[in-house]
């Protein structure tokens, strides 16, 4: 399997990943472009991210969620689902049964690039994404193809936030009371690339890995991510 | 129906909100108080709490989800739901029976305070909470006691918010794209008092009402939050 998790796009779209992409994608030069994240306007994404994505020598196609999807899937080459609701992505990605045909394909070796709500879904579930479920979606188990519950944009201090709200750390905490599969916190502008059975950070910034039982350890660019299970300490 | 919506307890634990619910119980100094909404510790919590309320001069009880609530929520002269995390409350509540006993309940007269996830359960539905739903819950339908999504903690502006990720008014703007029904940002430190078919902004924070289609607005202390859904402009 070879994937690209990616925290964020930025600002301007993609900026900071470009030459990560361009570099994962090797020899690969056309993506099949996913908006259903959305909740806006997927066309004006699309042809955001397209012209992104062309200053890196790839072309983007965009893939909707339509009756074409199967067929345009089973022929891609690489796939790149980009950010918006997670919520409503599993459910589009769920309800359409291209999920599972998505999952299929990038086990059997398809490059898969995603950007915070896409990075979510490769996940075991998206239960530790910042986005709002406002599609009530009743589903949360995603393609597990890795093993850790990813928060993107993830920020260890938010000094701004509400003084009665929680942090981030203790959300993950509140996600680890319940569940005992690590979460992975990716900061802004750094992604996580696996392949060949290995897992490394890459970008400017660092992953947080968070394990039931145990402090969380900071991980940065070039350090390995864990892609079994650990033993609790 | 009468009830207390406050959008955080704040530190030291309700300091913020200890006036505006003691006139609120008026000549009620009894309530049972519930902490299911707590991952952690919940009898720590509630003893804060309760050393809180003495200040107002008012006993709480500890009202665990345990077979002796039902007996008790019948009895209960107010009920006050302290935060924690929304969808674990929601979830508990239903799943133990207690969260259409309590409706009723507050259905009947009886006072009914909450701060944050209490405050989110008295809506229609809990989808626009700050919370994770790390129990995984399918079910947001809550008590649809008053006809508004809650979002306390509510901020316009979250400068430490990383680029990539939503605002919250964006957040909203979500929610309004999939669901009709309005959204009620109340601000720390503020309240909604709703009693005599009416709803009233107190404490020194703003509330803001967002309906589909129209301008979101602001609603100072002393003005009222209109209970009926409003025709589309």
């Amino acid at each position: 399997m070879r994937l690209l998790l990616i925290s964020n796009s930025g600002r301007p779209m993609l900026w900071h990943c470009l030459q990560d992409i361009h570099h994962f994608l090797g020899s690969v030069r056309r993506v099949g472009y996913i908006t259903a994240a959305r909740l806006d306007d997927e066309e004006a994404r699309f042809k955001t991210a397209a012209e992104a994505l062309v200053q890196a020598g790839i072309t983007a196609e965009h893939f909707r969620v339509d009756d074409a999807l199967p067929a345009r899937l089973k022929q891609a080459e690489a796939v790149f689902v980009g950010g918006g609701n997670s919520f409503a992505l599993l459910q589009r990605l769920r309800d359409s049964g291209m999920l599972a045909l998505l999952a299929e394909r990038v086990r059997g070796g398809m490059p898969y690039i995603g950007t915070s709500a896409g990075s979510n879904i490769a996940g075991p579930n998206i239960l530790a994404t910042n986005d709002w479920n406002v599609v009530g979606t009743a589903r949360f188990d995603a393609m597990n193809l890795v093993p850790w519950t990813i928060n993107p944009h993830y920020q260890e201090s938010d000094p701004a936030m509400a003084p009665g709200s929680e942090t981030r750390d203790q959300r993950i905490g509140e996600y680890l009371a319940v569940n005992s599969n690590p979460v992975l916190g990716i900061e802004e502008q750094t992604a996580v690339r696996v392949e060949n059975q290995s897992a490394i950070v890459v970008g400017s910034g660092r992953a947080k890995l968070f394990l039931r039982g145990r402090a969380p350890r900071w991980l940065k660019a070039g350090e390995a991510v864990p892609l079994m299970a650990l033993e609790p300490a």
